[in-house]
């Protein structure tokens, strides 16, 4: 059975519009979309941000009004936006993601010769992306992994977030605008979402199950990656599920951070970190791991007072405002756990802040409540915290506040949370993931099913490649990319040895 | 229920030998191995190579005895496998699999810093390698999978190919004489191996779902690989498993090949290709593409001539001979399949080679038989071959036989072998894969569980590691990968743009 998708932007049959109707017209634009040369790849995607800049105030009414997030949020997630389509073609037009490598032949080799081998990477095939609830711009219908994808050379096929319909649907018409400005088959492109009150769940099984779709990129919950992740492991050929799922982003404050620090500051800024945008980031700090003593006495009742006073925020969905309101009552009704303190309910669809005080690491502790939920464990002697560490399950962050004085301690952190998580920061907050080259969002599992790559920052392209070699191939038939004259000005790695242009 | 192994070797308690005790034992090294210098780790695979060497004459009596191969075959593989042992420890020692990548701090930017961020590549954790039967040594305990996560930071745990236990056991032995050499864990290698008897299907299973176990290299069977990928997937926490599979390698004849070449030299290269080793090669030619006509006709004539007068050799196993006596029955019994030639039975376990000819591309002829059985199609006109070759399944190669006159066909061509394959040669056979930098012995389902990346060759570092970013971590607690002061003289990636050290 294929499923009657709502709406199709691009490459579709508009008297049928189907998951099927996309994938095939996807397939059908791999071939000449794969076969773009740098220079248009990269022109290509500027002009995604360009045509997405020039319908910018639809584009931001419409986020603002379906997310309830405020306009100065949205306008900075356009930008966001934009800069990592930018960022991308920057990426395309240099190069380097092609990773090409020759051995040149070795004829005279004994006791045999050696053929002549050029790599290069090639993109996969049509990907399907689900755009994530949170970030109605910077994570869905154009966001990190549509651009990585596309940046690839693989079409997309975009399953609509249903709590923004109406922005994903102006983000895919300026996509579709960029695809035909370009002369791009129309199929480079396409956006599905189900009909109202479907929940879109059957519609994005029978995407990842359709045997047209190489990979999948998503951003959501640990129950919907799970199922794809399920879906796309049934397959009768597997692909990759590159989701962004569950992380709690543990934070520890060691002694010398509040003994040298400002206790109030650091107090105002946790909770800063922990209530923004309603607390719903897949870097919210969720666990905090506080000394013992005076000086974390003075950082919680800090914490408490700043908590108290902080209202609830509209949160996205009212799917997500319950399940928030669940798992902030299941932490208060937990043995050992003791609220420290709630803020004010933020009436509908904004529920209070929360932070709650426990010694026992366990479920539903290091679970993942998405909101602004926090938990507190208190400690005693830092030799404690390399065990506890230990105990969680992969995250996207961790945090260390720290001063000099904690280096010894800091040290012996280091090498555990290199073992679970994808990005280690210190003395900030994990909220804000810059986009740029250096950046991993990502980690061990839970934090993503794959942890062997990022969906935010340019490392990200590479999941979507696969390496070919080319053996004796005659010169007139190599790509561009491998040829003895370099004519794209790449770096590449002849016998092993990097060699700059 | 834990299996009991038949013998354990290295980090293990030889009181109770088991799959835990190996993982056990593995997880327990990771933390120190992992930390390891680039010059300690590669003088590690140095020696590794070089403890094989030390006992070349026991290892290669063993293979020659357990495999049946000659011994110019496995002598061979000896070198092959010192040669790529001691390549990974060129590759460590340079540092590029690490992937640093700065983005150094902008404090002024506008509207927010961007903070110091800092990426570089960390092993994945212990990993489960399969040894392969048709390569006792350069696929088994030593072979590439082991040497290319060791030299990703990663502990091994070899399940010994039944076939060879006697060999895997003498090679184990080798690797656990350089890590206590090199003063390291005895955990950084374990060899397990099913009792008598034992299949060891269970004791890899057991393997692949411990916890502490984070990817799998294996080569072997469809079925063997599938269940691993099955077991992998089914895990609480899935982890990566890198299966070569099934292949049937097509090989194209253009026209031109056969009107300018010496199509008997070309028929007696086709045939030597197909018999070699008894056929035992997952990149063994089972499929060919021939002209109409009369070049082709005298082609056929040639290769039926040519098999006619092959004897068989001894397979590996039994098991392999009867499946390859099963395989070439049922081919010989399919409509619209030909019996072109049959070679000599060659004694026990040595069926005879066989070469069928059909003109429908369908199951099963487009099944791998593994070894000597070759299936040739022919075609009336070159723009039959798209349609042919899309219909097939992924494939580990592809070759054509090209003249100058073939280079529009060939051209036709070349997209579609880039999307279904890992390597396209001109003019040769695909027996015979380099170690280097540029091979890629892989490519999309069948031919791997996972395309991006390779199995044989430098590349395949990449599969065992994942990015850790480090973000504003102070100076005195980076790894050396990512100090400002490069102590390891690494390349690296500065703001998107590579600097070679």
């Amino acid at each position: 059975m294929t499923l009657t998708a709502h709406s199709i932007i691009a490459g579709a049959d508009a008297e049928n519009p189907s998951v099927e109707t996309a994938t095939k017209t996807a397939a059908a634009a791999f071939a000449a979309y794969r076969a773009t040369t740098p220079a248009q790849r990269g022109s290509f995607l500027d002009s995604i941000a360009d045509e997405i800049e020039a319908d910018r105030d639809a584009i931001v009414g419409a986020a603002v009004s379906e997310s309830g997030l405020p306009e100065a949020r949205i306008s900075g997630e356009v930008g966001r936006t934009t800069g990592q389509l930018r960022l991308f073609a920057e990426v395309v037009r240099r190069g380097d993601h092609l990773g090409v490598r020759l051995d040149p032949a070795l004829p005279d080799r004994q006791p045999l010769p050696r053929p002549d081998l050029r790599q290069r990477m090639v993109p996969l095939g049509p990907v399907a992306v689900f755009g994530a609830s949170n970030f109605p711009l910077a994570f869905s219908t154009a966001g990190g992994d549509t651009a990585s994808a596309l940046a690839a050379g693989c079409p997309v096929v975009v399953k609509g977030h249903p709590a923004h319909p109406r922005t994903g649907e102006l983000v895919a018409r300026a996509i579709t605008r960029a695809v035909a400005a370009h002369g791009l088959p129309a199929g480079v492109f396409s956006f599905v979402i189900g009909s109202d009150g479907q929940s879109g769940i059957e519609l994005g099984q029978e995407l990842v199950r359709d045997p047209r779709i190489k990979a999948v990129g998503f951003t959501g919950s640990r129950g919907g990656g799970l199922a794809l992740v399920a879906a796309a492991a049934a397959r009768p050929e597997p692909i990759p599920v590159y989701a962004e799922m569950s992380s709690i982003n543990p934070v520890v404050v060691l002694p010398g951070a509040l003994a040298d620090g400002d206790v109030d500051a650091l107090a105002t800024a946790y909770v800063g970190s922990l209530t923004l945008g309603s607390g719903q980031f897949c870097t919210n700090p969720g666990l905090l791991f506080l000394p013992a003593g005076e000086d974390g006495d003075a950082f919680l009742a800090a914490v408490s007072s700043a908590v108290a006073d902080a209202a609830g925020q509209r949160m996205l969905t009212e799917g997500i405002a319950r399940a928030y309101e669940a798992g902030t009552a299941t932490l208060r009704d937990t043995d050992g756990v003791r609220l420290l303190a709630q803020g004010r309910d933020g009436g509908e669809l904004a529920p209070a802040p929360q932070v709650v005080e426990t010694a026992t690491l366990a479920r539903p502790v290091i679970d993942e409540v998405f909101g602004a939920s926090g938990v507190v464990v208190r400690y005693t002697d830092t030799d404690a915290l390399v065990p506890h560490l230990e105990r969680l399950e992969g995250q996207l962050t961790a945090t260390i506040h720290y001063a000099p004085a904690d280096a010894d301690a800091a040290g012996r952190l280091m090498p555990v949370l290199e073992d679970t998580d994808g990005r280690i920061l210190f003395n900030g907050w994990p909220t804000g993931v810059e986009v740029s080259h250096a950046m991993v969002h990502g980690g061990p599992f839970p934090a993503t099913s794959d942890p062997r790559s990022t969906s935010v920052g340019t490392l990200a392209i590479e999941r979507f490649q696969r390496p070919v070699c080319y053996q004796n191939v005659p010169a007139d038939l190599l790509p561009d990319a491998v040829r003895d004259d370099n004519p794209w000005g790449l770096t590449r790695r002849v016998d092993g040895e990097l060699h700059l242009p």
